[in-house]
């Protein structure tokens, strides 16, 4: 399947294959005063990448890394990852399938199929939506993209850390929200313990922490106001390996403050993050991460694909 | 009333006297693709900045290069400055009162008297609220601080350009909103020169515009989806001496342009901009003004006090 090995070299290499096609997203370095612990505080600003999340720099590590057959891709996805694909698919001329689940919010669906994606809305959860695309895949001999578990999309996530390594150089803590864990395990090998890497999860999709604690990925339920975008039922294989070096905490958020932490991003900051991308700054806001003394933050604000007319006042 | 000399020099120092107290907001350099024409440009995120707007630099500089009495501060706004001077007042811990006409949204409204300012609602143009400003501001000997014609309220604004050159050092050319003038003054000042700075304005308040064919400030009709930010009735007398020696083109745009480019902003960038905030790109986007060969282009966005609800699909 994948044979690819990551570290900081396959990051390295995904970083100048994709460079042409994704946004080198800026950082906005907050003053100390702006949050509830005296610390500064450095806002990775990805919810302004193309498609509106992360998910763009695996897809296109994964799409310009394979020979693409004929049938061209399929994926499966709570509506992110899908929107990347489908993004990565019309920018490099190829056909996409996207499979997402009953759940997955209009505005994502629309956006899918905006970008020229045949969607197929199937099941009720992202594990029934592989389901169908695994099937479908085996039928026309697509180009499988997983969300998470591939080494390439893994390399592709992690030139997040490069950048944001470059661009923040002495960060000592850096909060990424955990989903499948491709985000945050691209992170971690990169930093690959230069920085300790706090993973947030909802309370409500508690993937890696369950994990870490069982000694092993196990299925755990999932739902609550981030399941479209961090819902995994269990995290990837691959990124537990690397979670199991070098994430440093696995901390867990309540859904409330997730909510809180959108109006705050509106509110002070004029930004717009759907629930999955503001659970990172959750922890620190919420009080459920404190920083130690002399912590210099990195926070990973990594979607925006929400309905703004339900954040702002 | 004000004697400070608006030059480079000036400028720096307000950068320094303000650096506290606002954000260095980042820059965004999307690539050639993401344009109607093949140039680079770079967004300069002003519309991250404290309080939703670029004023706070101006007003920042203004508090704190004044003595200030015991009643406090004074201004007129159409929405923005008001919100500014309200949270410099707060963050000085001084009192303010806030003039604003009836037509100011009521999210900025909110958002002065949130700052805990008094707000006074009054006549139906910003030119009725700088009236009743200067009346009351006589009576109690509150500071005014004016909206964009006074040298310190320049040299903060300035201090974007500053700013932005520092952050992206080649550009040829810099699309800069005219309302009153502050902004584009104040830039225009800093880069004397070194740059193109292109002033844009809804067709509906062509007040550069027609200040710069009069040979002098002239009072225009305002109206539009931009008014409560762009609708000052003239530009300001200090402005206008630079904008004659160093802002080299006056465009103007259509509102349909203008509500095309916040569409286009979220869209594409996940970025909230409110009309005068999209105004400058509005230029760019609608081909009202074609970049020469070879240009590299900055904008400023410079708000984003709009309501979400009113923008996003």
């Amino acid at each position: 399947m994948t044979t690819e090995i990551m570290d900081r070299q396959s990051i390295a290499a995904a970083a100048a294959r994709i460079h042409p096609y994704v946004r080198r997203t800026p950082v906005l370095f907050a003053s100390e005063s702006e949050f509830p612990t005296p610390h500064p505080v450095a806002l990775k600003l990805e919810l302004l990448q193309c498609a509106g999340s992360f998910k763009p720099r695996g897809a296109f590590n994964r799409l310009l890394s394979a020979r693409i057959p004929a049938a061209g891709v399929a994926a499966a996805s709570g509506g992110n990852h899908g929107a990347a694909v489908a993004y990565a698919a019309r920018a490099l001329g190829v056909a996409a399938e996207i499979f997402v689940p009953t759940t997955t919010p209009p505005a994502k669906v629309d956006r899918i199929a905006g970008y020229g994606a045949r969607v197929v809305r199937v099941g009720e959860t992202y594990a029934e939506a592989v389901l169908a695309c695994e099937e479908r895949q085996r039928q026309t001999g697509a180009l499988n993209v997983h969300a998470y578990d591939q080494a390439e999309v893994l390399s592709g996530q992690g030139s997040l850390g490069r950048e944001l390594e470059s661009q923040a150089p002495d960060l000592t803590h850096i909060l990424v929200a955990t989903g499948g864990g491709g985000l945050i395990g691209g992170v971690a090998a990169w930093y690959a313990g230069a920085a300790a890497i706090v993973s947030v999860e909802p309370e409500t999709c508690p993937t890696l922490h369950a994990a870490l604690r069982a000694g092993e990925p196990v299925d755990v339920a999932v739902a609550g106001v981030a399941a479209d975008s961090l819902g995994a039922r269990r995290c990837g294989s691959l990124m537990f390996e690397i979670a199991r070096r070098f994430v440093s905490e696995a901390i867990l958020v309540k859904d409330e403050a997730i909510r809180e932490a959108q109006t705050f991003l509106w509110d002070r900051f004029r930004l717009i993050a759907e629930p999955g991308g503001a659970t990172a700054i959750a922890a620190l806001l919420s009080g459920a991460w404190l920083p130690p003394e002399g912590a210099r933050i990195g926070i990973v604000l990594c979607g925006a694909n929400a309905d703004p007319a339900k954040i702002a006042a």
